[in-house]
Order: C-alpha cells, then structure tokens, then sequence
C-alpha cells in the first residue's frame, strides 16, 4: 500500500466506485423485498391470468351474437345463468345465450367477450337485451395477455418496486435472491468533537454533527447504519475502532480528522490492516477535496473530511453509488439514472476553475416554468447553507463556469415533500 | 352516515386529504428523527459556531499587519505560538506577531483573519513571510455567522432532511418535537383472493397482488405497515378485522371488494362504527374511481379497488397525501410539493375526457434533452403495465387530452436507480 496517488477528477472516482462488486446475494421473502436488487434474472412460471377474465361486470357472451345490436335494435340473449366470484366456470356457454359475471370472474367456455351491464336490460327472468354490439376479446383479459409463460420479466441489477413486487405476487413467487445490502459503520474523529448532547459547549469545541447527517442521509435511503462513539485523534483509537467496526460491517464511514495530523491519520489507517488497497486519494471537487476510499479485503473504508458540507456531499455524489455498487446496481453492466434529478435553469452565474467538479448547493423555485436553481453562496463551512438548499448542481470538470439561464439538472436531497 | 355522496374530482379529494389534521405530536431522538415533521418551531438555543473559528490551515494575525504583503516585499511576523484543535485560545495576539491554526482552531483574542498556510513562508523559528494580503474576516466564521442565537430555523410542518439534523447536532438539540407517523393496516378482500404461496392456482382465483404492492410502497416510504391475511367477502368478517385492526392502528387501507356485493360492503362496514363519517365516494379518475374515504373517530379507512393498478395508482395519489397530512406535512398551512415529479414532453398524443382525470403511465426517457414520456396503454387489469413504467403523467379534470410534444410533469413511482 501507501504508494503516492494523485488527486482523481470526479468522473475517474465514479468509474472506480461503479466497478466496486455487489456483495454476495441471499433469498429474501417478498414482502421484504422492496428497494432490494435482484441477483438472478425472473422469468414468468406461468401466465397472468392464468384463465380468460372478464375486465367488466356484466354477461359473458359470443361476441358475434350481438352484432349489429342497437339500442333500437337490440340483439335478445337467453339469460342461462351467473358466473359467481372466484369459481371455475364449468357451464359452457351456448350460441344466443348469455351467463352473467363479475368483474375478475372466469369466462365461461364458447365465450369470447363481455357485454358491460351499463349496454343491457333485462326484458324478463330469461332474456337480456344487448343495445351494443361487443367485438371478440372486448372487456376480457384473455389467459397470458398480462403476463405470458416464460416471459422474462426482471434481468440481474433491477431495483425492486412496489409494483415489481405485485408482478411477483401475481405469479406466486413468494421469495427472491437478491444482492445482500451492506451494513455501514459510522463515526467521527477529533479531539474537538464532542457529544451532541453536550451542555455549556467549550469555546474551541464543536459538536458532533457528521455522525448525524451522515447516518440519517443513510436512513434515510432504507440503509442499515450502527453509529459509533466519536474517536480521539489518535491512530491507535482509529484502528482498533475500524477493526472491531469491520467484524460486522461492509462499509466504514469515518468523517474528520480535520487537524493536520489526524488527515494523514486516515491514510495509514490502511496500514494497520494487510493487503488493503487505496483506491481514491483525494477528488478533485469543491467543496470536500480530501477523501479518501481504500478497499480492505471485501469491504469498503471511507475517509471523509470533517467539513460537514463536504463531507454530506462526498456522502452523496460518491459514497451512495459505492453503496449502491454493493447493493448490486450496475450488476446488469447498466446503472441506472437516478430518479432524483429536476431540470431547471441557472438564476444566475456561476463560475468554476477548469479541472474541477463544483457541487453548488441551490434553491429549486417551482414558482415558474421553467423551473429556477438559486445557488446558495458562503463559507463552506457552514452548515446552515445546506439546511437551506433543495439540492444542488454539478458544474463538471472541463466547465468554466454557467452562464444566469443555462439549462441545468438539479440533484435534489430528499424530498422535504 | 350513508347520506348519498356524489363523485368528487381529483382535486375536491386533494382538498379533502389536505384537510385532515395531523396525528399527536411525540418528542424523538435526533437520530431518529430524520423524516420527520416537526410539530413545534425550532429557534437556535446558541450561535454556530460559537466561538470565531479558522476555516483554513494557517496563520491567525491582524489583517492590518498583511495589508501590502507580497511576494516581493512580504510582511514579516513573529511567531508566538501555536493554538491546538479543541483548545481554548488564552493567548491574545498582539500587533506584528502570528499564532498557528489549524482548521477549526478557535481564533485568539485581537486576531481578525486567517493567513493560508500557502502564502506564507517560515524565516526562522520565529518568524514567518506572509506573501498575501488578508483583509478582516478573511478565512474565519465568525461567531454567530453560520447561525445567530434566536434565529428562527425550522417552522411547524417542516420535513427533518439529513441536513437538517445536522443544524439541529450543532445546536446541541438532541429531541425533537414532531407528529406521530400513522401505523397503517393493510389488507385484502374477495373470495377469488388467495395468497401468494398458493402453488397450482385453481382456475377463477388470483393470487393476493395488492396487500403485496400496497405494503411495499408504503414501506418503501418510510411508512410503519402490518399486514393482515385475505378476508373473505362477508361483512361480518371485514367488520371483525376492521375493528382489530383499528385498535393498534390509525389507518385501514382496504383493497378489492371487486364483486359486486362486496363493493357494497366497504361501504356498510362504515356504518358498523358509530361516528363514522364518509368523506369520498368515488373520484372521477380513470383508472380507479370506485374508492371510498371513511373517518371512524380519529382514525382513516381508505376503500381501495381490487383492481392492482387502480389500487396503486390511488395509492400513490390519494393516500399518499392522507398519511402525509396526518405526519404533519400542511399543518404549517403550506403544502410543500413533492420533489418526485420531472419535467419531459409527451412523445403521443393522449386523448382524455373532460370532467374526468386521467393518471397515464409512462415510461421517462432520458435519452434525449428534453426528456420524453412514453405513455403506456393497456388494459388497466394489466400489472405489467405497471412494472414497465417509471411514472405517471395527470391529464387534470377540465382538459380535452394533451397533444403530442406537449410539456408535462412526469411523477416518478419509486426510483429504480
């Protein structure tokens, strides 16, 4: 390890982090299996429906027995009987008659469409008047018209929805392997972070706001987050912090380490442990510029800087597509966009310096259309810049800033709603 | 009850959703908190930072001892010392002389800006060369800078984001007063109804879709959800299941009841619960209308169609909204808007009737700036219409249909990623 690299661009990082393998993958029941990521392809065992249904309530009839039906010359059908909810149709329907049904009930044999029951009368106990013609397959989902047998349904690396999930459902399909998710561990380092819970704050000490922001954005993206006591700037507390974290965690989170000597503190932490493998040195970007992500065996350490801004923003712009690399997006050779991303324009100019991706935090004003991004501006170190911001824009590398009007994508936090 | 309701559009329902009032409030820990709508205003206890802190690497000095400073002729300073991370600074600065400090060192006394590291340059052990000038401010958050002690931060009804907790961390404020979040029942109804377990479906039966899909999305949205087993159609038995459920839930999301009996019952089952109100009797949507919105004392009972996409799609439009108003979203009177929705151009035409809005699925397309929205057609029995979409487009109420390259706001389900 520890050989020198130097700072990558933004885009070389999310080459690196989109290459990071999924975990292994595991059989999940399918209630629990929304947001997870499927690790084996799912084609249909059999066909949705699995018999020709009626989509209307109404009667279940030879189609060709209504044409040329009107309501002045409606076509009269001999009421033979009901198809009741849930029940196998065993009466086969014969020419000039009708059976009513429920939507959802099973067509009887010898029918091929539904007249709705809005189009009939009854003129008495026996007989139906139909006051519109219907063609073969009106008002009928016929047996595989949903879904056939064997169809392919879900490649490897598809995010399960809840729709996806009712598709599942349909076809009986109680458990499903996907990508195991990754446990993340989360905490904080320096001397002069202490306990949120903190009373009668020492002037030169500050509390712990990473380990919050940092856990709660996991939360709140349905990951599973153990967040540990904050850790002395000492490399011996680091280590054996990172050891005991990384029995029964994929994923290191470490933010901080802001004082001169604790930077190089997260760097040789990699050390302490044989064959890891520093993969990221430092991304040109602004803000947030020294992070670090090396590889220890299957898991991941990540080493951001103390900055909260910074480091909510490297959390995510690179650490969630490290995640989701884990969780098996990307698996399929595709990643899929995020869905996340509103198109707006600038309000107002924004510079940048060729060779490095700005992260801008904006307003999103939806008082107009096009929509506006209001970049927020001051130190940033401040915290209150973020808690103001809707989301942000990337300025890319090879930039030299935006024109006020240029046509931007607005990556947006989650949602305030 | 049971007085006649007529149909209400989308928007009379929104209203009504809107309306409802939040849940109990409930103090949380901050790390639980993230999600949350808060159910008191938040004013900061104390300035952030609280002390004047460096935000770069450096020198603390006067400003006025660099005015002039340059590469040729360099303000010479004497180095008295150095402050430490997380330490109080006694030491007062005096004119012509430097402290070390790191970032986030607390700034001596008399110190009023910040020399970077970078533009200085060590004499001797005593004294350093400052090559830049700095001017008052410059490279310090001065105290109270990011956050004035009184400000007003969060109102009633604001959504705690990761940032936000953050704020709430520097503060020292580790609970927070927010809404309670609805624990919601859900389950399904229809003697065609079996569970998804089932293997060799008998013909006239249909596995349990919409507990599956219903669950999962509100699980996906954070949401506390049971699920009960398939209730027969009988009105004895879904009263029973209502009253259980109701005891440990503030929800009843009911779907199916698709034979035409039962469609009755979701609506007589109110009138089991003396008090009960009936808030909406159909929506003048397609697809979806026949859904029903009770109030049994504090308590909401949504009747869902059994029809999968209906019940989805009424879901993620009327529901939704509900569980959001009793989280407390609008009880600030102001209803923020989802930031789940993106701009793009239908790539067809989309007939619709007047009177009536229309929720069409569509597949985004990213390919092109700007993106395009592909409507999908279908049967509306159809779940695989549903796993192919990313959205929905609304054709509201008082339009004749949308044509072709018309801007639209495609509301997204879920990402996939």
């Amino acid at each position: 390890m520890s050989q020198f690299l130097k700072v990558k661009t933004a885009s070389e990082v999310l080459a690196i982090v989109k290459g990071i393998p999924p975990l292994a993958s595991e059989a999940v029941a399918l209630h629990a299996a929304v947001g997870r990521i499927l690790a084996a392809p799912i084609r249909a065992p059999e066909a949705v429906p699995h018999f020709d249904r009626a989509v209307m309530d109404g009667y279940a009839v030879h189609a060709r027995d209504t044409f040329g039906a009107s309501e002045t010359l409606p076509a009269l059908l001999e009421l033979s009987g009901e198809i009741r909810m849930g029940e196998l149709s065993t009466q086969p329907i014969q020419t000039g008659s009708a059976l009513a049904i429920p939507t959802g009930g099973m067509l009887p044999e010898g029918a091929d469409a539904v007249v709705m029951v809005e189009y009939t009368q009854p003129l008495d106990e026996q007989t139906i008047e139909v006051t519109r013609p219907v063609a073969p397959g009106d008002n009928v989902l016929r047996r595989g018209e949903d879904i056939e047998e064997g169809q392919e349904l879900f490649g490897v690396g598809s995010r399960l929805r809840a729709q996806d999930i009712g598709v599942l459902a349909a076809l009986g399909i109680a458990t499903v392997n996907v990508f195991r998710k990754p446990g993340i561990a989360v905490f904080s380092t320096g001397d002069e972070v202490v306990p949120v819970e903190t009373r009668g704050l020492p002037p030169g000490k500050v509390r712990d706001i990473n380990t919050h922001t940092l856990s709660s954005h996991l939360r709140q993206n349905g990951l599973a987050v153990s967040t540990f006591p904050i850790v002395p700037d000492s490399l011996e507390a680091l280590t054996a912090t990172c050891r005991t974290a990384m029995e029964d965690h994929d994923v290191i989170l470490l933010s901080g380490g802001s004082s001169v000597g604790a930077r190089d503190f997260t760097l040789r932490i990699l050390d302490a442990f044989p064959g890891s493998e520093l993969l990221v040195h430092g991304i040109a970007i602004r803000p947030g510029k020294p992070a670090i992500l090396g590889r220890i065996g299957q898991k991941l350490f990540w080493g951001l800087p103390g900055q909260p801004m910074s480091a909510l923003m490297i959390c995510q712009a690179f650490v969630m597509p490290s995640l989701a690399a884990l969780e098996g997006v990307g698996s399929s050779g595709d990643w899929r966009a995020s869905g996340t991303a509103v198109s707006a324009v600038l309000s107002r100019q924004l510079p940048s310096v060729q060779g490095r991706t700005d992260y801008i935090p904006v307003i999103l004003s939806r008082d107009e259309t096009p929509h506006r991004a209001i970049p927020l501006f001051g130190k940033s170190a401040m915290i209150s810049i973020l808690a103001r911001a809707d989301g942000y824009v990337v300025i890319p590398e090879h930039v030299e800033g935006l024109d006020s009007g240029t046509g931007v994508e607005v990556h947006l936090f989650s949602a305030r709603r």
